[in-house]
């Protein structure tokens, strides 16, 4: 079959990826599953495995076909599988987990102590077969694997932040989604259908804050136009907000914190384009936390997968085929993809 | 009376404070308490306080009475108050609180809009007398004045942080207290009272690690000597730890964070002796937060205060006159006092 | 002024209350605020205090003005009051609490050791003026007195659930509202504005449902008609619901909670017509609660304020004189109000 | 092999069991377990079976043989078994889980839609050898299978409880233990290893009383001889407990809850000996909860290993063979148990 495989780390988008013609996937052992893909979205992630960013934390052994946002039909299965069938539609997540470690055994299978990340650190599913397990795949009712594939990554990611701010929020409160891109776009949307918060969405772009707009954003911040800050000390009164969702993580993002976040707050990284500088003191002083966030646990997933099915989510995307994937990759990088992009194979 | 002013910022700490001939306060207010101060308890920030380091935080007005760590007897009060009487020994809470804005409301009166706090923004109890609110009192039933005096911010700093930490310990879990000094000695104490957590005490002294010892820590960490990190990670077998409560603050410590806290973990700042600098890759790749910690509750000191009572936690003070305060504020930045200052003017 | 008072209790609901001449009250305390009252909701716990249900629970002193979902404009305030005006219009917490007692310290003020219940324990708002605290008042920015009068105790009540609720809510979860009457059509909006559970609205009558289906219920069940714990069994299938709002409290509705609560959730009780009667191994197999609800806390009414003013809370009313007040009691006592009666005076 | 069988429900514990020739169990999946054990508890809920007590809550098909409290060595495992081998000791987790649905997912795993309790509605270990899974085995590091069975499911279901308890415990609470038995003892102490709160141990016996002190109760009560409530009132000054541990669930255990529980409190209910009967006011008016309570999970099972492999628990056994078996079953129906007894096949 044809996968989409990364060689050599690169800066070069543009040749990033070879197709190869690798072999089918088998399941060998009793609870994995097969999936043919029907879509498989592209995620900033991937630019940044292509670079070469993720060798610290994981390790990858090269070629790896990448892919982790994948969504298809059930080809095969092992023998002992029992939640899923051949022919079903699925949105798989995106780590195959033990289901044994202490982490498994909590519910918290995004730390999972033995998983394997499809794309990060096992062969994805930019490729017509995936390789998966029965523990990673949510069988669809309705909704066209196409259309959710992101969900699997850039979707469960923001749901999973703002589940974890959700807990805070409450009418009359404020929450800032930083950066209305692939992940910023389905956070606001998740926030709202959510909670009662007041949202204020901030970005660089004017069309990013008209889709925000558009999806319901109660206050818009273009930051390439107005100090942010300042904005947001008139929206609120000078209270501060309650919590932040970045989804930029840059440096300037990150100093936001001290000026925005009211006592007791939340400035979620969830985006991881550069560091935080801050003196211990000004996290005394205004008591907030930078909270770091991962992937949503598979329970989380199965919680997105019904606020679509409800279609309280609204996800813009675009297809390719596996062929002009190396494109989506320099575009991305130039920031020129409307919505998400989805890989077609 | 007599009290011990701040006149101008400086880093002389020798002759930091000067003993002034001021005027008795009296209750001005239907809440007012004037207390008759028996212990008032010296504090690393008082040194902070002098070198204007708080001045970007919060306006100051010189000369200005230090000390925020007090208790004592009350000599008279405001008309409406009714939950002391003259006569009653009370500690003191830091904050004199409004009861009206909405932190308050919340029971977060450590967020209080318009809080003053005796010492740092009004005059402090390194006097014969301190003016302050039946909102700030807690009656004391058994236990004497001076030697609760430095829970009253120390005391309840530590136990605020540690009150934040415990939920997330259980059997099995292990929590790093990293400097035993003043807060230290306190926070590892309440969180042994608090949980069955597994502690291990990080220091640079040889006596800070053995008081850590005597008061119960599982495990002691030698910073000058031993590769914390790797330390760690011997006695967690390679799992980390749960919650870290950083008395320091330093860059060094917040930067251990990545490498001891497991997914999910806190690394709560509560000293503020540098930054932190870290990549939000990070904090995105091992889901730990950096969680801001200011002075406790009024309701929490009412818990600490139970905890004294009930005799599990351990002071170490020393008691000093008025006169003798530039000795105490010079000994302590060079680190050279034993347990707790505490000024019985 | 003219008050509208108990003097003994009885069955008579159309001679419940006589209107009679009483002084007009003062600030006696440097916190007090007299409220010209514009309107005052009719409860059904005004019901249940004229026939003597409360005695068990408070003490009564009789003659005694009822009313206590109170709104209006300051006419006279206390000389330390500084968060509210004269002229200022404001809603009035049902409970005049002491800002002193632990339970205010924490912000769970409606368990406040000295509160005062005007209506129910002290004279209410079914007159010219009230006699209330700053600590009961919440300044209301766009919204009109009578409009949101009912709010102050049927709406908090109700919001206060709900908010006790929503931390278990998920998308995918079920939440049942029992009986969509005056405070449960409130409900059913707050629950459905701060969370994307799917609901489902039980009721007797079949206007009340179809009330429900007007404010977006899911699902309505007529249990007049239908086996209402069969009909949740078909809508989850099989998995029984996470949370159940009871605004009603009979035997009946109590006894459904085995039959429709999903493991680890909750019934909540906030009607109290009836009682529970169930064997303790049906909690433990189903490992379900009886979750207890009163009033709720000032800063929950501030939330709810704040929910109105966002428009997202639809709320009948009717108005009613003052001279009117015995038919309002004897019509609800049948029934026979449509939405929420309001007195205004 | 040798096993203790169900043959019909009935109320003569003398003659209960039938000690029965059958089939040693085979792994027949990937992720079977077969442990031969060591030491099986006896339990209250033993008797209840016997009794059919629990065929109204799940299915039972007899012959079946007793026993839920296991522990033992590994002798045979499935191919895809990891996290044990042969020769390990275990202790065995009461259910076997599936895994794969929404509970388990969660980490809620005694709420396993497929569940198999292994002596409630499989076969159990009242046997020489035990047919379990993967998931429900727990390795021991240095602890003896016969003295930590009964925490199997004594000890996980009274540790779940005080979990549940504990987050809303603080120094200066007030904890009661109602039954000082085999679940109520361990309870007591993981309540005391676990939290800062003063308890408060209830008991018909002085013997169980005794013992409650020995273990370190700050206070007893003779329900036998004292007013319960009257005495919880003198020792809380009036002010309530803020946690029940109800280990009786009687009908005179549950009513005692409007008259103990502080406001918010809850009433925990893990014994269930008997009904509650109260009226929906009693909970609206003390804003109190009945909290059902079913086993633990898995993972708090590891907890609970972990407290008692730290120390902290004192549990009280007493070894019977397997011909005892139905001796054990008369003596416990007569409340003529020391401790805990543990069947030795």
């Amino acid at each position: 079959m044809d996968a989409a495989r990364l060689h050599e780390y690169t800066e070069e988008m543009d040749e990033a990826l070879s197709i190869d013609e690798v072999e089918r996937p088998e399941p060998s052992r009793s609870d994995h599953v097969v999936v043919e893909v029907e879509g498989a979205g592209w995620c900033q992630t991937d630019n940044h495995i292509i670079e070469g960013m993720w060798t610290d934390y994981v390790e990858q052994d090269l070629p790896m076909t990448l892919g982790h946002e994948n969504a298809g039909e059930v080809v095969e299965i092992g023998e002992e599988v029992s939640t899923v069938e051949v022919g079903d539609k699925v949105l798989c997540h995106p780590l195959i987990t033990c289901g044994e470690c202490r982490a498994c055994r909590l519910g918290e299978d995004m730390h999972c102590e033995n998983g394997q990340f499809p794309g990060l650190n096992t062969d994805g599913g930019f490729a017509e077969y995936l390789l998966t397990s029965e523990r990673a795949t949510i069988k669809l009712d309705s909704v066209d694997p196409v259309e959710i594939a992101p969900h699997a990554d850039a979707g469960i990611t923001a749901y999973h932040a703002v589940k974890k701010a959700t807990p805070h929020l409450f009418p009359g409160s404020h929450t800032v989604v930083i950066g209305i891109g692939g992940l910023g776009h389905i956070g606001l949307q998740a926030v709202d259908a959510m909670s009662a918060t007041t949202t204020i969405a901030v970005d660089l772009k004017e069309e990013a804050l008209s889709l925000a707009d558009r999806l319901g954003a109660d206050h818009t911040i273009n930051s390439a136009e107005e100090d942010v800050a300042e904005a947001i000390e008139g929206i609120t009164d000078g209270a501060g907000v309650e919590q932040v969702l970045d989804f930029v993580g840059a440096d300037q993002t990150t100093a936001l914190a001290p000026d925005i976040v009211a006592p007791g707050g939340d400035h979620h990284i969830i985006g991881y384009g550069g560091h935080i500088h801050e003196p211990s003191q000004a996290l005394v002083n205004g008591e907030f936390s930078y909270v770091g966030n991962i992937v949503g646990k598979y329970t989380e997933l199965q919680e997105l997968v019904a606020l679509v099915e409800q279609g309280e989510m609204h996800l813009e995307t675009s297809e390719y085929s596996l062929e002009e994937i190396n494109d989506v990759a320099e575009a991305l990088e130039h920031n020129e993809i409307e919505g998400r992009a989805v890989i077609v194979p």
